[in-house]
């Protein structure tokens, strides 16, 4: 059950810009790496915005500041700075958005994913305690938690939350794993049966399990617990 | 003053999940390709949905249907998904934004730039009449215009725009390209002064230019014309 943190999965040499590089720059270096957004720091390396793909947009749709509308920002964010502004604008500093949201290194996973998600960001800067820039973690890098083998991911149900965590013989229930899809079979003891309305959140956190179907009764009343695809 | 189209631009071969395709399988496919998004297509190659990393996101946070807030979506466009249901989907019939925004490769790219930046897409599908994939462009395509070479856009502006289509004449108005920032300067006879209102908006309009500052003055009045960065 060691989840993995966001300093596991950033990138650490992250390309950047400063606050004066120029839009065509900014191509450039967005296209020479194939990134779809980059953060812009100041002289001591603190982040002060993130210029993406998105922002660069208004300019080649041939907006203007009298033609271009207000785009609102993503529930609870900021909001987004003026489409038409951002057409105008010549260098980072006028193009960027600023101050914003960045992760910590000791993030879990769903942290940032639930950030992103609510957020609806590509990427986050990654920063450590003085806010300098240390890595940036896209949503690629997140997924990539779900190109864990089959396999290891039954290995880690059977050993760790079964047997370590919940105390179950490894006999009573059995696991399949098939493209992430997590199908638990068996019949626990009497005992055991405060176990059934966790076991499936405790599946669903490993790393990597995209949905858990639970087809485990309890020996003493016979009564299967089943639950449908995607039960926590 | 030929204008990229998107089928120009376009990526040809395009990478597409079927509406059965698994959740693990679509997350290999975008990491295996470096993409960000993949059309989801039925038998006949129509283009029947586009799931995305921001799709796939919502089960990397942990949510659920019970848990998670719907998000709105753009503004003028169909509200996205449910963010709960995407969580709990394991194919891509369950996962992808249905009937996407789709382009045409005669489309201009100020018109595709156009569509991406109002509904905030980051990709759109091409396709023909019948409504088959032909290819998809992207972001990163369209942005690809500002990479051209300053000396090009130059020579494009002196020839097609002022000599070509307004008739002036080469030593009348000096052009300079720096990072895709024209600046023009000179002094047109008082027949022509009828071009200084468009002669912006022409340059403006060709491929890669980033902002143009023009300095012209017209010879009868002396009354010079200029107007700040970015003027069209």
């Amino acid at each position: 059950m060691d989840h993995r943190t966001v300093g596991d999965l950033m990138t650490h040499h992250v390309v950047r810009v400063r606050p004066d590089t120029p839009y065509k720059a900014i191509v450039r270096k967005l296209t020479e790496y194939e990134i779809t957004a980059v953060p812009v720091v100041d002289g001591g390396g603190r982040v002060v915005g993130m210029v993406s793909q998105a922002d660069l947009m208004p300019k080649a749709a041939g907006l203007s500041a009298a033609s271009a509308r207000p785009r609102p920002g993503p529930p609870g964010g900021r909001p987004v700075p003026e489409t038409g502004a951002k057409a105008e604008g010549v260098r980072a500093a006028d193009l960027m958005t600023s101050r914003p949201v960045c992760a910590r290194p000791d993030w879990t996973v769903a942290e940032a994913a639930l950030v992103m998600t609510e957020r609806n960001l590509g990427r986050l800067p990654v920063v450590d305690e003085a806010e300098v820039l240390v890595g940036i973690v896209s949503r690629g890098d997140i997924l990539r938690v779900y190109l864990r083998d089959d396999a290891a991911i039954r290995s880690e149900i059977e050993l760790d939350v079964l047997w370590r965590c919940l105390g179950l013989s490894p006999s009573a229930v059995r696991v399949r794993v098939s493209q992430g899809q997590v199908t638990l079979t068996g019949t626990v003891e009497a005992d055991d049966a405060g176990v059934l309305p966790v076991i499936g959140r405790l599946c669903r956190s490993v790393d990597g399990v995209v949905s858990v179907q639970r087809r485990v009764s309890c020996l003493r009343t016979g009564t299967e617990s089943t639950a449908a695809s995607g039960t926590r």
